[in-house]
């Protein structure tokens, strides 16, 4: 079953939380397998920082033919979020009002834009119930700040290695990439590689944070014992900085990074344990015990203050990037806690 | 007592260990207090990467009038260290072979030939006994092969925060550091302010390294709940950034990243664990249990393999840095050794 690949195209005037205004805007997306008559089999996939609509292929130990998100049985959607580079609006498209590509003048974007957009083309799909919401990372931060604006849509939300309020430290992490990009002088020209060679050192910035000190420990180990230089943590850094230029823009990634660093489902909301308590759907909140990014404690206190969420930790190697690597376990916890129908108790499974 | 500050001149060539030579260097160094006539009370400070000879100044918890190190006891010496940049022999130093700043051409050096070149120093000052060496991080590190390669000159060793071969995790950080550098186009200039914008990136990195996601909740968190920009966190790395700037350069933070990424005593000396036990020194190794750049089975490691050491774990808010904050706690741990004459059963200090 081949997926579906589609453009939403919203026409109208779309206020942003920070004041500016969108007029129009795109939204890239992918379908696969076939949507019931009563949307009971929806499931919509977030994607993260550098995600793109196609969940198949970046999340493809989750999702596709034979895995436990299988098209044969489920109708799942994924959009490229606004302000990323896979399709959607973006720094780089038109701005409407000049006829040039935004570039710098991309208006600051939030959580909520992104939730906000793409729940204008739920209602373009016509999907009345979303039976699972799922997501890790920042597409858990959207996730979790979609349930909370739309309570009523979502029967199941799964919220992986995310968080409820970006923390000092993902704001640090996050400030220290855009320092990188820039520190690049390209950054400041109107095309779109400026800054790519900034956006490189993010890269290798964000990794640090994505794993950690036992990842790199049993990955990146040198190649032999009496060496002095050339180590392989080294070129792992450079190589992994030059495959990212080829497949990102650095205007999406500090758009992105912002979006981040704003995310509070707290904000103008009366705090965020009276967020957190404004979800209805039924949540499974997953931590990975060796994330130092969103360390366990910001799954623990999401799961405290969602009604009835249960908690579940995995264990991994490879930190925050375990959510793209621990199929095996995603897909078992996910699975008990399912046909538990959400009364699993919290346990550690290894 | 005022710091007495010289500067030790070696006029011949010493052979670095990577190969090259130096046709003469100078190490800047300070010494506080009187010297015992036996060198009974000399205490030889080992400073970090960013440390000066002016241990009174960056470790004033530690060492100064009436602190745990007291010049009215002790003669403390501290040298700044080959390829620093405050008075020793570094990239912005005159090659005597071209009359001209060596720049990029300054040789690759290593732990080694910082503590060759420091024990030069020694030798020339006629200290034929150090009764404690000391050094945290990258100080450590030299501490540590220092008493390999001069078995005899130590009665007592104090290992802070180190470790006893760079893991590959800190020479990726490393490396995202140099990245950052390198992507300053300034950086291919012959001056000493080439690649400083850069050098502001790294220091935004490495602070990371340095504290934690805990230190950053304590000391940056956001200044309102309903804030969407302009975080503490944010203006915290850009502040530690631009101040860094103006006391550093890239030639130096260069050269002394490099030397951290090839420390390995058991480089050419049949492994690590047989490096290790050829110290001689009564060895106390002080783990800080938040820290995230030498975690604490690197000091474990060090106290299982270097003959009858003790290990002892402090407790911090501030990660790595605690070496430099937790001064209370470091000299209590540091006082109950040498009471015990290094006999202390190992244990937690809180």
């Amino acid at each position: 079953m081949q997926p579906e690949k589609k453009v939403f195209k919203y026409p109208y005037t779309y206020s942003l939380e920070l004041g500016r205004e969108l007029h129009g805007f795109e939204l890239a997306y992918t379908t696969y397998g076939t949507r019931n008559e009563d949307d009971s089999n929806v499931v919509w996939v977030c994607h993260a920082l550098t995600g793109s609509a196609n969940a198949a292929e970046w999340w493809d130990g989750l999702i596709g033919e034979g895995k436990y998100f299988d098209p044969a049985r489920h109708f799942i959607v994924c959009a490229n979020v606004l302000g990323s580079t896979y399709g959607s609006t973006s720094a780089l498209s038109t701005n409407p009002d000049t006829f040039e590509p935004y570039y710098h003048e991309f208006p600051v974007i939030t959580v909520r834009d992104i939730v906000g957009t793409m729940d204008l083309l739920r209602q373009e799909l016509e999907i009345r119930r979303i039976s699972v919401c799922i997501g890790g990372s920042l597409g858990g931060q959207q996730a979790l700040e979609w349930a909370i604006q739309a309570p009523d849509v979502f029967d199941e939300l799964i919220l992986i290695a995310s968080n409820a309020v970006h923390s000092p430290w993902g704001v640090a992490f996050n400030e220290s990439q855009r320092m990188a990009i820039e520190s690049d002088p390209s950054w400041k020209d109107r095309n779109p590689e400026a800054g790519t060679h900034g956006m490189k050192v993010a890269r290798s910035i964000a990794l640090l944070s994505y794993r950690n000190y036992d990842t790199y420990n049993f990955t990146q180990a040198r190649d032999n014992p009496d060496q002095t230089d050339d180590f392989r943590a080294s070129s792992y850094q450079r190589y992994q900085g030059d495959k990212f230029m080829r497949r990102f823009n650095a205007f999406a990634y500090w758009t992105l990074t912002k979006v981040m660093d704003s995310h509070n489902v707290g904000r103008n909301r009366g705090g965020i344990v009276h967020a957190l308590g404004m979800v209805k759907a039924r949540t499974l909140v997953l931590g990975i015990k060796s994330d130092i990014l969103f360390p366990v404690a910001e799954q623990q206190f999401q799961a405290r203050h969602i009604p009835d969420a249960v908690y579940q930790e995995i264990d991994s190697l490879y930190g925050h990037d375990g959510f793209l690597i621990e199929y095996k376990q995603l897909s078992q916890v996910i699975k008990a806690w399912q046909e538990s129908k959400g009364r699993l108790e919290p346990l550690s499974v290894q």
